[in-house]
């Protein structure tokens, strides 16, 4: 067996001067507007000891960055350890998956800070950015990261950067709309970062279809180390999942209760994920994909009601479910999106962000319709759904209602733009690989020598070395 | 040679329905119980507001949540990448270890969150949970994965399962006459969690004894890059073991001193890990196994004593001996409790929980036991050792002694409960693994194919492949 | 091709006597030296209560572990996992890396703790430690750390831990000079740490200068899993180090203002590092190494002045300078370095360390030398550079001259020191490795049989094995 490696690139993937141009320009961009637009919020400004005055804060405890900082970090981690190894599972793409995860995260952060700071951080003028800014800076470029799920392996880091840029300006009006004037609840994502993200990368996907991609579908699958890689992003996934739904929740209470509830959702999730892992498969063996996968689904599942009075017996529940939606679809779905709809979704985005994401905006509405003062003390009920000012009317099953609009939303613009956003992508000036250099390092990496020709000689035992 | 792959499964080994049943049906029972049981408690519930009011709380930063959800994370981190990946070192079986480390852990925690609730939170009829319950469950599991180190690979998921549920049960009970009725000191838990875990463990192996395990000798061993994980799984517990020790201590002092004291174990066990490793081996060279057991070791050994006043050099010292006794455990008594008692400890958990664990509790005892108002200043005395109510007139040599029996029940425990779960586990019906399939992942997991065949190719060089 | 294995050792790199009795005599040094001078702060002492008291604090929470405690375990993190691994590039030299540099910082942190605690936390006689104290102890081992990357795979385990006994206690002279005699700010250590550590490094491989290593050229690179592992270290080495610049800050605003401006150098950083990566390679490919570590070169560029009010497009600018710096270190000084000036360096610490870290003490001087009572307020700007007491007459100018003149100091001690003690490590007793056997696991460690086995085929595939 041949491996077809540097013939046959009728694709001309040559990034030397395109790639640096787009990194360069694009950075460039950020300082000027970051020069522009971008202060200190008054908790990380020099003044801070005036505001302790002018707020009767009386130690430093009170700052906001000892509230958020340890979700903060954990959250970061989610996204690059997270995200970045969780794709590391192919063959042959490690570099790949970990690398421009990195970069595209890297990038999308900065622009995240502002397309957010602009709608929800901008005063006088001024962008203020504090610790929270960045937690959602990174839940922004999470939604970029599950998209680049789907496409993992088919895509120039151009192409990435590109849709980076677009997904993030989508994100930030998304958000607006469910978060500002449909005032809905989603500390944890579950629409805004998770059905949005998880859409727009299936619409992009679709439109990106490949229909020669069986030419590399000996790359398509993991090797036993690039496995154990890929538990380490499930792994600091599932284990700092807690610290994703609660990061951005309200002091007090509303931390403390979204942190149990996701941990609770994520524990019955990985029973299941096993048990329909094992009971799907004629052998009865367990599948790395789901146990990679499906088990974070719960996490996804209670993104909208972890800060709500979800109950750790309902957190179960959601997790029980998620865990067997998301397993069947890996064995089920996947292959029938890809040869009926077409979507060819590399990391099975569609089980583990898309189906989860749906139950979690459901989820979400039902918890909030189902509200009562008696469950949430009369203050805690006003506090856990901001029903204050305009809002001080909305009626729980009122608020329900805007929950399950905002879920419409987020699917409309997810598929809108992720059509749009293939569109663009589709031009043929990004240096996409051919169909027979998808899921390969080699296209735009340099892969050490060594291990290339190790490989070489493992597939090709009985062949003498030319060192 | 040939490797033995498929052929002499005398043994079923089949999960497809056995695994699937167990797991659902034992998740659905968590789900009725938690629906029953389980609650917020009041830091975690919408009515924390009233609850600030009722406490006299100014802050929300006074929440637990604050002083504890750091250190759960790291606790978090160490029970599911700390053990998962401390055990890939097996080179074939890297799935399992890391999986079913998963699966177990998942489970556990629940059950955990039940068992400890209703000895620990039970008011009213409801378990209150909290950041402090996460942690607790989360400790309670790890002496599962302790004992899961010494069958590691000799035993099927459901084995683990059965084992998870019975050994959660007895933690709590065993936790309960230690920290209530005889009111012991063990934030670390030397005693509850690392001499029972171990000693729990050694048994179930000794029941389990396997006269013919040589038949997969060759696979009980690492390759360069299992080991290269494994130290993953090291680090992560080295480092975070200062969270662990103080995670549930009396906050301020209490939690800092802890975090200290292990800090300085931790370091001193490293130096003497070293120095045994290579005083102990003919060329000198170093040991992968006792750098990646031997040096947590300290951890263990002052997991009773690090919340007291231990003073940093006292945890040096602990750590020095601690260091040694389990390297020369490793080098000499895992040889001898195999071919003499019969106990086939996959890990090593006798050297680094077992002993280490024991002298935690002797340390503990001791250090408990030459307490003085001096050292501790009168309130810091009543404070860390509880000395109010009914415990008001225990002097520490009391405290000390009854930390001693402390140690006694727990080895009797774990002795008693691990045959008991021993002789369970060995009705054959739990589909364990034949002898000459042990350690390897192919019994229970899907293996991808491609690396598969790499190995083969790799153990037969001159064989050509037919791909 | 033969691979040189165990003839031509004219070096005696047995360390069966040498490394324990090394080991051993300095840890009971350690012992004999804390149970002299080392106590607990009275933040961790059981005599809080009574401080409490005293300090008017109402709330545990005002203790200074959870102000630092989780930025200490982020350091912690970095110091182990992110060294560690991101030195485990190279093929051969995973457990030395990973495992040298666990040796050599377990001992560091002791003697730290020591050294830092005459100088700085001094006390009728006694050392008194806290959470602080451990931070510092880290980031001091982090500047070893950094000059073990200039000599990875070419010195013995015992001349790691000389050089560590000397560079600590030197390292601790200039930090004493730096921030108690010029009264210099360098929260992120970018001239204690970076410059100095780097410094020092190169002069140490610069005395050890081995003409004849190109005798073991072909193990001084990667394979893909082993750059894989490396870019575990790199990612925790990014995401963590907004901690690391923040962690012993002022309480409030520095904090989060540190964390902010690192976050955003870091971003900045690795949109030009990839730019170079791909311009400066005629294949327009990406080069892991770059990426591996120009990445964090922003990091490293902001540890002066991350507390400041760089502003975050501040921040932005000196990421953006040093990806491009250190890339462009990577492609052309590296290999002039080496050819010229006979200094072999690894890691190529002088493109992530060295020349970052004098960018970082100039950005420094120059943020420190701009401030002005408007931008920090009137408190904020005493507070900032604590102009109190004999500073009180300080102007932002003269605070820039003397942060400049801190460059110099540590250029000049790491240069003397490092020649001292690459003079030191010369000598023929400690152990080195022959030229043929550098960059090789090997000589001082247990490999595994089969993997060793293994790598022998894929370099020998015609060759029959002899199991």
């Amino acid at each position: 067996m041949e491996r077809p490696r540097h013939q046959g690139m009728a694709k001309n993937t040559y990034m030397r001067w395109r790639l640096p141009l787009v990194c360069l320009l694009w950075e460039v961009a950020m300082i000027v507007l970051f020069g522009v637009f971008v202060r200190f919020s008054p908790e990380a400004d020099a003044h801070w000891e005036e505001e302790k005055r002018n707020r009767n804060l009386t130690s430093d405890i009170e700052n906001d960055f000892y509230f958020r900082y340890p979700s903060f970090q954990d959250v970061h981690v989610m996204i690059f350890v997270g995200f970045g190894f969780l794709m590391v599972f192919l063959k042959r793409y490690g570099f790949g998956a970990v690398g421009f995860n990195f970069l595209l995260a890297a990038f999308g952060i900065q622009w995240a800070l502002l397309m957010q700071g602009w709608f929800h951080s901008f005063e006088k003028g001024k962008i203020l950015i504090g610790v929270e800014n960045l937690i959602n800076a990174d839940f922004c470029v999470g939604s970029v990261c599950i998209a680049f799920g789907a496409i993992l392996g088919k895509t120039s880091p151009i192409q990435l950067l590109v849709m980076t840029l677009f997904q993030v300006t989508l994100f930030a009006v998304n958000e607006y709309i469910l978060l500002n004037l449909l005032h809905v609840k989603d500390a944890g994502g579950s629409m805004t970062i998770h059905t949005f993200g998880a859409y727009f990368g299936l619409m992009v996907t679709r439109i990106l279809y490949r229909p020669n991609l069986e030419q590399s579908k000996d790359k398509q699958g993991s090797v036993y180390q690039s496995d154990l890689f890929a538990m380490i992003g499930t792994l600091y996934l599932w284990m700092y999942w807690p610290s994703f739904n609660s990061a951005i929740s309200e002091h007090g209470d509303a931390q403390h209760r979204a942190a149990i509830n996701t941990y609770c959702s994520l524990a019955a999730c990985v029973l299941t994920t096993v048990a329909f892992s094992s009971m799907l498969q004629k052998k009865g063996k367990l599948d790395m994909v789901h146990i990679q996968n499906a088990t974070l689904a719960g996490g996804v599942a209670v993104g909208t009601s972890a800060e709500m009075m979800l109950t750790p017996y309902g957190s179960l529940i959601v997790g029980f479910i998620c865990g067997i939606v998301s397993t069947v679809g890996y064995v089920y779905l996947t292959p029938f999106l890809e040869s009926r709809l077409h979507i060819q979704d590399t990391c099975g985005i569609h089980n583990l962000h898309a189906m989860p994401g749906l139950i979690g905006g459901i989820v979400g509405a039902i918890t909030a319709a189902a509200a009562t003062e008696d469950v949430y003390g009369k203050e805690g009920f006003i506090k856990a759904f901001d029903f204050t000012g305009p809002y001080a009317k909305r009626t729980p099953s009122i608020q329900g209602g805007f929950q399950a609009a905002g879920i419409f939303v987020s699917v409309l613009m997810a598929l809108a733009g992720g059509a749009l956003v293939g569109a663009i992508l589709k031009l043929p000036i990004w240096g996409e690989p051919a169909d027979e250099n998808c899921f390969e390092d080699d296209v735009y990496w340099e892969v050490p020598e060594d291990e290339e020709s190790d490989v070489y000689h493992m597939h090709n035992p009985d062949k003498p070395t030319s060192p």
